[in-house]
């Protein structure tokens, strides 16, 4: 028996070697490359890849990868009418998690117990798996994109990159760069993976009673719906709108932490210096802004002052902008509806959930916590009547 | 910083007053109340409130909870309609899933985070979305019952109590009796809760983000649908088939002992006498058979049988029947099913999900464990042509 710590903060509740955060430092890396490199580097399903086997691959490795994750971008035309009898106004997050339940029942998945100790080194088997989840669930959202704006479905095309495709199916009027799309694949990498948050450990959870790995991912979406965890970046948004130009951050700022509530986008549990993260979005936000307009748009000089005077008032804290702050503003300035954006996150994590998935079952014990019982004891029942 | 328990086993996640195991001797309680006592005298609909709230309802009370599950038993046609998009053979539990995601979409529940302080002591708030889940889940399994078998939906009916109505939406070829009836209300009963299982933790983390109810129990539902958690009952059945007759049970048995393999429906890991969930069921399996043809069917001799001899041989290692063992052959007598159960099992186990999200919301901190990082170090990002 341990003692009770609520959230179980500083409890280990798994062994892992998929990710690590050094917070003091400010260091994140994906299977011990940093996420600088990654970021500049790498791809989204190069990453995944990484993510899921603990290697990055070799060319043939990624050609037959990729292809895996290619044959799963068209959905099924059911699955496309399914998602048609939603009310338009649905919470995207509802629609992905439903539209992932839907794809164990496209795509049945054979997970025997029985059968998983014969089958565990078969790496293939779980890279397979996970090809078809990362391939379908883009195209989930995307679909969801046109369905709630009475468009048509965009089929996949087969030469894009993820990321690219994912903007093609989302919105074909959305024009893209060549920017633009190494933006959208670096904040899918940024995303991927963050040790053991709450929608991750759910995943383990869901993962440690031998769930369907479509079940284990629509259990993670659900925690990652909670606006303490997903929705970050879209209250980014909301927050810059609501501060409307730079000359009104101050005052802002002041009425806000008077009233002690939150500044989003500001701050993460995990580090003491600024999220690794947010800073190669720093770099690509004034790019893109030099490249869309020649000068930067009032919210991102909003967004900057803040930051700034945030860091005044806060970094003896050791509070700093985080992801969030900046891939809000950037996924509002190419275009993408604010309310998709968690369901964005969600893309990316997927591979980081999934390579959790793979982890919990290849050495597994079910999660069964106990508790502090606070409650009543040996009460007798009294028929309705004497209530 | 403390050791690390694969599982969290031992570890305390959480205060709890909503129920109590003492494995020692067989006793669980809800809110203090004795299972055996609600299992006899309350119904579903009853020990609901008291998961919920905590204390049994009054006559007012009840009937007003329960007007509010009623008036959500009748499917909206475009949650049907969605169903009907599935393929036939589709799991139970995805359907389950993807149904309860759907109910966030259907009726869009006000959850906000910043309300939520000022809302928390309405008791009503949170009960009445309690009651609007409950009544709709039971028939979201119903309703699937019936597509599967190209059957038209059949309307809830206002007169029934929970469990007769849900029986009558599921089947209305299956003959009921109040005996039945009854049976199906006391499983009910038994199955809403079980302190802080595999689902029940993932229905708290999921609720430590804030996450919408709806998103918490379709995490949940996640959970429950791994075979080392809900699918017992289902198992039971299998094992019982491939025993055949009781006159086998000697052989059988030998042979599982020999591979070192489960036997089905035995054992609990929070009990070291007899499940006092499976001492209920015995009773009432005896009646059911009693009253159905006067003689016990070739399953329950079998079951019995069973029972006995592995009483015999585990009995010393604490090892009993649990209630799996029993739902499953009353649930397939009483004509259910069997791909099925573990949805039925997940329709009672809502009301003790729920009242785990009140209790998780009313006092909260997200959860956000640490691991154990196992990982390589300091790798250098190699080009893909060099690997």
């Amino acid at each position: 028996m341990t003692d009770y710590r609520p959230g179980l903060d500083g409890v280990i509740a798994t062994e892992s070697s998929i990710s690590n955060i050094n917070g003091k430092k400010g260091i994140l890396s994906y299977r011990g490359y940093s996420i600088e490199e990654l970021a500049q580097k790498s791809t989204f399903e190069e990453t995944a890849y990484l993510l899921l086997t603990g290697e990055l691959p070799t060319k043939s490795q990624l050609s037959s990868f990729t292809k895996k994750i290619n044959s799963k971008r068209d959905l099924p035309p059911k699955l496309f009418s399914l998602l048609e009898n939603l009310p338009k106004n649905s919470n995207p997050m509802d629609v992905l998690q439903l539209g992932v339940s839907s794809l164990g029942s496209f795509y049945p998945i054979k997970f025997d117990p029985e059968e998983l100790k014969s089958n565990l080194y078969k790496e293939d088997y779980f890279l397979d798996i996970s090809a078809s989840l990362i391939g379908s669930i883009g195209s989930i959202i995307a679909a969801w994109n046109r369905i709630k704006q009475n468009k048509n479905y965009i089929k996949p095309k087969d030469n894009l990159g993820y990321a690219e495709n994912f903007m093609h199916m989302l919105d074909d009027s959305i024009k893209t760069t060549p920017l633009i799309n190494r933006i959208m694949d670096a904040t899918l990498i940024l995303h991927a993976e963050h040790t053991i948050n709450a929608s991750t450990f759910t995943a383990m959870v869901a993962a440690s009673t031998l769930a369907n790995p479509t079940q284990v991912l629509a259990s993670a979406i659900g925690s990652l719906s909670g606006p303490l965890h997903g929705g970050a970046n879209q209250k980014v948004i909301l927050m810059l709108e609501e501060i409307k130009s730079k000359d009104n951050v101050e005052s802002w700022l002041n009425e806000r932490f008077s009233k002690k509530q939150v500044v989003w986008g500001m701050g993460h549990r995990e580090y003491s210096t600024k999220d690794p993260r947010a800073n190669i979005l720093t770099g690509m936000a004034k790019e893109l802004f030099e490249e869309q307009s020649g000068k930067v748009s009032t919210m991102f000089e909003t967004a900057i002052a803040l930051e700034k005077a945030c860091e005044e008032k806060l970094s003896k804290k050791g509070v700093y902008a985080n992801v969030d702050f900046y891939s809000g503003i950037l996924y509002k300035e190419i275009g993408i509806p604010v309310d998709l954006f968690t369901a964005i996150f969600a893309i990316s994590r997927t591979s980081g959930w999934l390579a959790h998935w793979i982890e919990q079952v290849g050495n597994n014990k079910i999660f069964r916590p106990t508790q502090n019982y606070t409650g009543s004891n040996d009460r007798d029942y009294d028929d309705i009547s004497n209530r």
